[in-house]
C-alpha cells in the first residue's frame, strides 16, 4: 500500500534504450499512468507482492543508453504493426516517449559487436576507449540523469542484445584483480563495465540478459562491499519457464524424462543476433541447465536447445517441445507444447518488477544478491533450485517476512 | 527405510478388479517383485517419501471385486496389443496373474448400470439385495482374504468405472441418518456401501474415482468415529495435472487468461462409459473447478471441458489444451499442449502410493481425511489448493515431519 | 488480360453485409483499388486464373442486405482491434465505406432467428411479410441499385450467418409446386427466398454459407430455366479445406485411417450463432461428410467435428485436428494440426474469386450449375470429389479450356 | 488381376538388408503371405494400381547385401520392443526370417564410412578392392541368388544408410568417361557401384535414399543403353510427404507463404548417421528442394529443415512443422502438424510397391528412368514437380494406359 502523493520519484535506466524490450517498458509505464493499461503481467501488482511498500509506477523516470541510432518511435511503429502495441496508446502517449527519448544516451558498443546497423557513430567511438573512462562517462550520464529529474536514486537494467560469448578471466574471481585490470586498461565486455559502473557507485543493476554483467565472483564482492543489491541473469520469460514449471512434476510424480527437445523461433533483432554461434552458445546453455538441474538424471536424459531467426515471426517468439518419457511398466508417453508469446511483452512488465523489488531492496538497506528474484531468471546468480513454483515460494516468503517487519 | 524380512503381508483389495488400471497394478506388482520393472511412475519411491518406514511393495497381496466376468489375462492381453504390457513380463508373471484371479470375486452392480457388456450375473443378483447385506457380503470377502492370507490389515481402493451421477440425498450429510437409512434398505450407490463397508470395518478407503465413494460427509463421519484413514476422489493423471501445474504459473506472472479449453480423446473401456451424458458431467466437473479455483478470475474466464470416445486409441489418452492469455499492454499470446500417455499406466503406480500410505497412517493411528494425499487428487475431499506444486510441498511436509518423528 | 477502361461496372451485393466477411471484402476491394493492399489469398489474381478475361476488381461496385443495424465502420473497428484490419487502411478508404453504408438495405429476417442482439427492426418487419413480397421487395432493391450506379449486372453472394436448420419440404423438390407454395404464402428459409429473388430475376446466386439457399432441386431448375449461374453451397476455408488436401494422401498412400478428430474453435459472430444446436447442426455435417466421401472405409472410420464459441478469440479461427492412422504392419501413426487462421480474411478473397467467375460465367451465357467452383466449397452444389487438388484442377482445366474459346 | 500358380519367382535383393526398413520388408512379406496383415500402405494393392498385371506379392525371394553383421532377427527384436512388429508376427514366420538370413551376403563399404559398431570385416576388405572387382562380386553374388532360387528377375533395392557426400565428378556426367575411370580404378561411392553393377547387369535399380545411386547422367545413359527401368531418389514417407500435399494448397489459395521451419527428429541407426554434417547436408537439401519448387515464391521465403537424433524415438520418427502466411488483407495466419510415425513402416512397403513397378516396367520392355515413380521419392530422377497429388495422378494415368493396352 503506497502513498503516491509523497513517493519521490525514481529513475529507472534501461541499456538497450532503443530495443524492443525498453519500447515496451517506456509506452506500457506511460499507458499505466493515463489509467489506459491494466497491470497485466506484473507479478508486483498482485497479491501479496502488491502488499509491500515498493515505489509506484507513477514513481518512476526513465533514461538509457543504446549503441544504436533508432529512434524509439520507430521502434514502437514496429511493434503496432506486429500488433504488440495498440496504436491508440502510442498516440496518446507521444509526450511520454518524446521525454524519454529526450533521456537516451549512447552507450560504448561491445568490442566483438562491430557491423551493427543502425549504429550510433558515438557508441563506437566510446567503445574505444579506456575502460575506466567508459566507466566515468557511464556514471555522469545517471549523474546529470538525477540532477535533472531530481531522482532519489536510480535502477539500471541491462537489457540488451546478446554479446559474443567470452572464455573467463583469472581477474573475474577477484575484486582486487579486476580494478587493477581496469587501470591497466585491459578490455572488458561492455555489460561487465555497466555492472561494474553501477554498482561502484551505489546503484542497483539488474541484468536481464544472459550476457555477464555482475556474474564474475569481483562483482558480487563489489556489490557486497557498497552494499548495493543486484540480480540476475537472463529474463525467464518463456520456453525456459515452461521447462521450469513442467519438470518439477515429472520428477515428483517419478516420471522418468528420456528426451527433451525444445525449438526456439523468433524474428526480433534479439533473434538476428543469436544467428550469430557465438553469440547463441551463451543462451542456449542457460536453457538447459535448468533442466538437468531439475531432473536431475544425468547421462540417461536427451535434452536439446535450438533458437532459429524466422524474419517473419518479429517480436513472436513461437517454442515446440516435445518431452517423452517413460511412466509405469516402461510404457512411453509424450507431452508437446508451443508456445506463442510477444518476446518484448513478456519481458517488458518482469523489468517494472525488477525495478520496483531492486529500489524497494536498497531503501531497506538490503545489498548483495537478490535470492529472492530467482524466479525472473533463467541463470540465478544466487543459485538454488530451478523450480518455478518453489523459487515463486520463496518471493512471496520474502514478501511475507518484509510485510511483517513493517 | 523397510526390513523387507520382518513385514506383515498387506492386503491391497481392488473394485474394479478385472479392469486396465488393476491390470497394471497386478502386473507391475509382480515385475517389481521379479526385479523385471524399475518402480518410475512411483512417487513414494524416491526421496523423500522412500525415506518413510512405508510398507515394501513386495508385501502387498491383491484381491478384488468386479461386476464383470472377463478373465484378468485377457485384459492382460489386450494391454500387450496396445503397447502398454510388455509380453515377456506377462509370460513371467503368469503365476501371480493366477493368484490375483483366484482372489477376485463379484462386487454388486450399482443400480443404473444394467446393460454392461461382460456382466457377470452374480453382481446384477447382489446388486439386488437390501444394501446392510451387500455390505455384509463385501465384509465376508474380505474378512476371507484376510484369514486366507494371514493379512495384518488391508486397503480398499475404489478404481471402477465411473457410475451414473446422483442427485444428493440428505441421509448423505449424517452418519445417524444414512444407517437408519440403509436399515430401511434405500438404496445407495454402490461406491457409497464400499465406503461404507471398508470404513465401518476398520479399513482403509481409497476412491481414485470422480464416484461418490466416502465423499459424503456422513462417511467422513464414519471415518472419523473409527479412526479409519481414508482419501479421494478422482486420480490426477493427466490433462487435470497439467492443468493444476501450469495455471499457477499463469497467476504467479499475473498474466490473463481469457480462455482454457481442454479435448480429451479416450477408447478404454472407461472412455466408453463416459460417452453417456449422465456418467460424463460427474467427470468433468471436477476437471473444470480445478482451473477456476487457481485462476480465480471468475466471470471474465472462459473454460470448456470435453472427452470422446475415440475407440482407436484404447488406452492411450490423448488431450489437447488451447490456453489463451492476455500479457502486458494487452497482447493475446497462447499455449497449447498435447499429452498422450496410457490412462491406466499413469494412475495404476497411484495406486501403490495411496495404499502404502493409508497403510502407513492406519499403521501410525491416523485415522479420518489423508489431507497430504490431496496432490493425487482431481476432487481433494480434504480441499484446499488445486496447485499441483503446493500439494506436493505438503505431501514432503508431511513426509518430513513423520520421518523426525521416528 | 482485361482492360479496364471500357469495362462496365458491376455489382456484387452482400446477404449479411454487416458482417465480418462482408467488411473484409469492402476495405479489402478498397485497398486494392488505393493499391494499399496485395491480391493476396485470391484465387483468381494468379495463373492461370489471371489469364481468363474477368471483370477486374475495380469494376465491381458494392451494395448489400442485412438484418442488424450495425454500422460497418463499427464492424472495421471490431476488426482492427483483433489486428485483421490494418488501421491505416481503414482511414484510407472512408469514403469507399460511406459508399458502400449508402448501398445497404435492411433485408427480411428469417423466421426462427428471433432475438437477435443489434437487429434492425426494419428486419422483423419484411421477414413477417408474405414470401412473394418479400421477394418483391428484394428484386426491387436490387433494380434501384443496378439503375443508380449504372450496372451492367449483379452478383448476389449470400454469407449471412448460418441458419436454423429446417426438415426437408416436398416443395423444394420441384419448382412448380414451390412456386405454388410461394403463392399460397407459405414461410420458406430466408436464403431460399434470396436464391429464389436472384435466379429468377437473372442475377447469379453464390451460396457462401450451408444454408438452404439455391441447394434444393427446385431452385436448380429455376436456374437452368433462366439460365443464371449460380454455385454454393458453405465456403471451405480452414479444416475443412485442410482435410481435403490430406485425406487423399492417406488414401493415395492406402494408409488406414481409423480415428479424425477435429475441434474448431471460434469467437466471431458465426460462432455465437453456432452454440444453437439447432444453428450448429448444419454446419457439422458438411464437415464430415467431405471426409467420409474421400476416404471411402465406411463402418471402419471414426470422426467426429466439434465447434466450439471461445469468445476471446475473436475472428481467429483455430482448429485441432487429430488423425490416427494404421500403416504396414499394423503399426500405428498419428498426425496432428493446429490451424490458426482469420476466418473473414480466409472467406473474403474467395468471394470476389466467385463474384468474378460468376460474372464471368453469366457474360459467357454459361447457365445452371457452375461444377467447376467446387473448390471454394465444403458442399460442391454439383457433388463430385471433395479432394481439393482434384477440384482445383477441375477449375484449371475450365479456365484452360475457356482461354482457348476466346 | 494376377493368376499366382503361373508366376515365376522373382527376386528382390536389398542393399542394407540387415537394417530396420529391410526387417520391415522381409517381415511384413512373409506376414502377408501366412495371411497374418492386410496389405495396409501399399500403394500398388489399391485400385487402380492394384488392377495392374503386377507381380503378386508372394512371388517375391529376397536377399541382400550389408556391410554389418547384426543377424536379421536381432533387428527383428528391435523393432518388437519399439512397438512396430508384432510378436506374434515375428513367431509365425521364423523360417521365412532363418531363409532371408541364409540369402544376405556382405556388400563393400564405402569409403568414408570406417569406424561403424557391428561393421562386417568383410566387408571392409570388400570395399577396399578395385571398384570393378567390387561390381564383378556384386554381380556375382546375384548370378548365384537367380541360379539358387530359380528366378526370372531381379530388383535390387537400394536401402541403405545415408552416404558421405562428395564434390561432384567430371566422370559421372559421361558413361565412356566413368567406365575409364573404373578401369583405371578410381575410386567410387559405394551406391554408384551398385547402380552400376545392377544397370549394366540388366537389373533394375531402386534408390530409396539420398545417396549418389543411379543420378549421375552417365548412369542414366547406362540404363538407356541396356533398356533397364530404374527410379530414385530419397523415399517421401514423412515430413516431406506432407510438405508436398500441403503446399499446393497454399499456392493454389494464393496464399503468401513466408516462413516454413521443419524439425525432424528420429532415434534410428539413420538418425545416428545423420549425427555427422558431411551425412545430414545430402539428405536435408532434398526435403528443402520440393518446398521452394512449389511455392515459387524464391527469397521471400524462408525455409529451415532440422534433423536431429533423439536416440529414445528409436524407429518413430517425429517432426513438428510450423508455416506462416499472409493472407487477404496482409492478415498473417499460422499453420502447425506434428507428424509421428514408423520411419521403417512408412518406407517398407514402397519398397515393395517399387519392386512390384519395377519389375512390371522390364517385364513390357520399358527401360529407362520411370517417370512415374516421382511420387515415391523426394528428388526424382525425372524431375517434374513437387506436387503429390500430381505426381500421384501421373501414377494413375500410367496405370490406366497400361491397363489399356493389355
Amino acid at each position: 500500500m503506497t502513498d503516491q502523493n509523497d513517493t519521490p520519484p525514481i529513475g529507472l535506466w534501461l541499456i538497450g534504450a532503443r530495443g524492443a524490450i525498453s519500447t515496451c517498458v517506456a509506452y506500457g509505464l506511460a499507458g499505466i499512468r493515463h489509467g489506459m493499461l491494466e497491470p497485466v503481467g506484473l507479478t508486483t501488482a498482485e497479491p501479496p507482492l502488491s502488499e509491500l511498500d515498493l515505489a509506484p509506477f507513477e514513481s518512476f523516470v526513465l533514461g538509457g543508453h543504446d549503441v544504436c541510432a533508432r529512434d524509439v518511435s520507430r521502434s514502437a511503429g514496429e511493434l503496432v504493426k506486429t500488433g504488440i502495441l495498440q496504436p491508440d496508446l502510442v498516440a496518446a502517449t507521444a509526450s511520454e516517449a518524446a521525454t524519454y527519448e529526450a533521456n537516451l544516451r549512447p552507450g560504448p558498443l561491445d568490442g566483438p559487436d562491430v557491423g551493427l546497423a543502425d549504429l550510433d557513430p558515438r557508441s563506437s567511438e566510446l567503445g574505444a576507449l579506456p575502460p575506466l573512462q567508459q566507466v566515468a562517462r557511464m556514471r555522469a550520464d545517471w549523474d546529470e540523469f538525477e540532477r535533472a529529474n531530481g531522482l532519489a536514486r536510480t535502477v539500471i537494467a541491462y537489457v540488451a542484445s546478446t554479446e559474443a560469448g567470452r572464455d573467463a578471466q583469472p581477474e573475474w574471481d577477484d575484486l582486487g584483480e579486476l580494478e587493477a585490470s581496469l587501470e591497466r586498461g585491459i578490455e572488458q565486455p561492455a555489460s561487465l563495465l555497466y555492472a561494474f559502473a553501477a554498482l561502484g557507485s551505489g546503484r542497483p543493476f539488474v541484468n536481464f540478459t544472459p550476457n555477464l554483467g555482475a556474474s564474475p565472483k569481483a562483482l558480487h564482492a563489489l556489490a557486497e562491499r557498497e552494499g548495493v543489491p543486484h540480480c540476475g541473469n537472463d529474463g525467464k520469460t518463456g520456453e525456459t519457464l515452461l521447462k521450469t514449471v513442467l519438470a518439477p512434476m515429472f520428477r515428483a510424480r517419478a516420471l522418468r524424462v528420456l528426451s527433451w527437445q525444445g525449438y526456439n523461433m523468433l524474428g526480433n533483432r534479439d533473434g538476428e543476433v543469436l544467428r550469430d554461434a557465438a553469440h547463441r552458445q551463451v543462451k542456449v546453455q542457460h536453457k538447459d541447465d535448468a533442466l538437468r538441474s531439475i531432473l536431475g538424471n544425468g547421462r540417461d536424459l536427451h535434452t536439446q536447445v535450438g533458437i532459429d531467426y524466422v524474419p517473419s515471426l518479429s517480436d513472436w517468439k513461437t517454442a515446440w517441445d516435445f518431452v517423452h518419457f517413460e511412466g509405469f511398466l516402461g510404457a512411453r508417453m509424450s507431452l508437446q507444447f508451443t508456445w506463442a508469446g510477444s518476446d518484448s511483452a513478456l519481458a517488458a512488465p518482469l523489468i517494472l518488477d525488477l525495478a520496483r523489488l531492486a529500489e524497494f531492496a536498497q531503501r531497506r538497506g538490503e545489498g548483495g544478491l537478490m535470492a529472492h528474484t530467482a524466479c525472473f531468471f533463467k541463470a540465478p546468480l544466487a543459485g538454488g533450485t530451478h523450480d518455478f513454483h518453489r523459487q515463486y515460494a520463496a518471493l512471496v516468503e520474502y514478501a511475507t517476512s518484509r510485510m511483517a517487519r513493517r
